[in-house]
């Protein structure tokens, strides 16, 4: 193997690879970045437990043949410190493996002999099966993953909730999670048909919203038994999945309410950051929210600290006006911070039956449920 | 006590003075801030073990009428949350001290209740004796500490050396710091005579160049039994000294050398960081600088990782071209690291003697002293 490449290029490929490699493996060469050359560009692939990633770098995309193929071939490095050695490198680098044990770099006068890993000793890409395919809107991806991943558990106790649930339904796409105190979920619109359910670890799915920021094509879906390929024309993200059956969330979203609010997401954001700042002192994090001449009054105190009570303004009110419930406040916190509009509604339905948050505008894409805080 | 003040001007005090504030103190009241109203202002004091920090936000430098003392007095408050809730307070805010376990602070609809402590049981201040004044320019000092406190021994077996000496004699100031394995200087003018000495943990003197970061006027010195006081105008900051006799340093500085170097600052960093990179395998992150054809070759290299060299042009030379010293690569980085110079002078004597690191115009202000590591 023998190219040449611009240092930025190859720099920014290795450090977004990079940061999924577990840096001290019990197998020494799954700490290492597989780097192969290719008449068509070069690819970086990566990995760790959880996940696999391949990131292409196409020649035809380079400017001022930023990228020569002299020699095809391939090659494992410590992800590491090849990564930062990359990174001091000035403009142009040669990369030229004599054999695994001397990767020779050069740029200008300076001139590096890696030790690297034997490329045949890599494990082997997951072949999965591409003719199932699904395509999604990358942003639409984003979004569905970012609004929910926030609530799967954080213990191992039932490892499903460790994910996020996927489920593909004639057009429509759903993505919940819930750590079973909570739960969040959305559906958005997809233009494939797909009847197909799995459960992405909440890693795999933070991860992939990380490694496609900055995309807003198509994204390609590929699942297979214990397996799932999320696909854009330069990146690969294959994940595990988590087996198990995901509990039937839908019978717990509560059909009734007797309160209903709407509320100016923002202030409400910091309202409940402010009070967050005394609900520390028990496990739960509690905050109350009570309505008070019909304004929203959110309070906490500690013994040790102090009190806070703020008044808020409600937008609109349906049904009865006497409420009063406990809540964890970063719990509201997270799923507030995570919606986009304005005005969001809150639903309540008595101290001990869980809140449900909603988009006020039609049909809402998004759900969020919170079960109270036992306050006595 | 009992004022009102803008939210964005108390929340940028409180976190500079917060900043030295130890939050878990054995004694509960030293992890709070006392805050002082008086007719002129308000003051705000935090401490730690080896320093005070006292800032004055005066009334009368207040657009707006952003600062409204009603009533003067003190009060203590827990540093930490204390500071998170002013930041998270909109724009005016109120605050008044019934008494110390009742500390009431307003914005807006927002009423907070805060337990503080009892003000007179808060530390008084050291008494200094104001009358023997050494004044600095504050860009003088910033930059004396920077290019000197890093050398400061990060362990505690000799305690006079994790300090920086402070030497005036004359209209001369001198700032030294070592280790014993390399030592950094520098001399200033200053206006004030004053014959005093003392050493300053390295901790306070990091502490001072962030707290007047951006001041640039005069920095007064009141120097006392124990203590030390570098004061601005809104600024007071007591530190502890480190007692005990400084070594006598100057006849550590080799008179003689074989070998001088005239060398681009910013491509050597550059290089000497590379280097490093293959250095970590052995204590003292040992790189070889060598002179092959009137060029300066920089090597490391380490079984696990693999080796690398590079060349950098030699500006000027004097001397025997015949050099190899082996020396700890993060030393001589983080010497040229604090020099603005864009070219460096260093002075060899051989491969055991202390390399020297001084500017290329005329009288130095700076010097900084290697000693090479041994390397068979």
């Amino acid at each position: 193997m023998k190219f040449t490449i611009n240092q930025h290029v190859l720099s920014k490929a290795l450090s977004e690879v990079g940061k999924v490699v577990t840096q001290k493996s019990l197998i020494p060469i799954l700490s290492g970045i597989k780097i192969i050359a290719e008449d068509d560009g070069i690819t970086l692939i990566g990995t760790n437990a959880d996940i696999i990633i391949e990131r292409f770098i196409p020649i035809s995309e380079a400017r001022n043949n930023e990228i020569n193929i002299h020699q095809t071939g391939s090659a494992v490095v410590s992800a590491k410190s090849f990564t930062e050695l990359i990174r001091k490198l000035p403009e142009s680098i040669q990369l030229e493996a004599i054999n695994h044990q001397n990767i020779q770099i050069k740029s200008g006068d300076i001139f590096t002999q890696f030790n690297g890993f034997s490329a045949e000793e890599y494990p082997t890409l997951p072949v999965i099966d591409q003719s199932n395919t699904i395509h999604i809107d990358a942003e639409d991806l984003k979004n569905a993953i970012k609004q929910t991943v926030f609530a799967t558990a954080k213990n191992e106790t039932r490892p499903v909730l460790t994910g996020t649930h996927f489920t593909f339904s004639g057009n429509k796409f759903m993505v919940v999670a819930t750590d079973s105190q909570r739960l969040a979920s959305i559906v958005k619109d997809v233009n494939t048909k797909g009847e197909t359910t799995f459960i992405v670890p909440s890693s795999s799915a933070n991860e992939l919203v990380k490694q496609i920021s900055d995309y807003s094509g198509v994204v390609e879906l590929h699942s297979a038994e214990g397996y799932i390929l999320f696909k854009t024309d330069k990146l690969s993200l294959y994940s595990r999945l988590i087996s198990g059956t995901y509990p039937n969330t839908s019978k717990l979203i509560p059909t009734e309410q007797s309160t209903t609010l709407f509320l100016n997401r923002e202030s409400l954001v910091k309202g409940i950051d402010r009070a967050c700042l005394f609900a520390g002192e028990w496990k739960n994090n509690n905050i109350t929210l009570t309505i008070q001449d019909n304004k929203l009054c959110i309070s906490s105190g500690s013994s040790e600290m102090g009190s806070i009570q703020e008044l808020q303004e409600i937008k609109d009110m349906d049904g009865d006006s006497d409420l009063k419930i406990s809540i964890d406040g970063y719990f509201l916190m997270d799923a507030i911070k995570t919606i986009k509009d304005e005005e969001i509604k809150i639903k309540f339905n008595g101290t001990m039956r869980p809140i449900v948050i909603e988009s006020t505008h039609g049909k809402s894409p998004y759900l969020h449920l919170i079960s109270p805080v036992r306050s006595y």
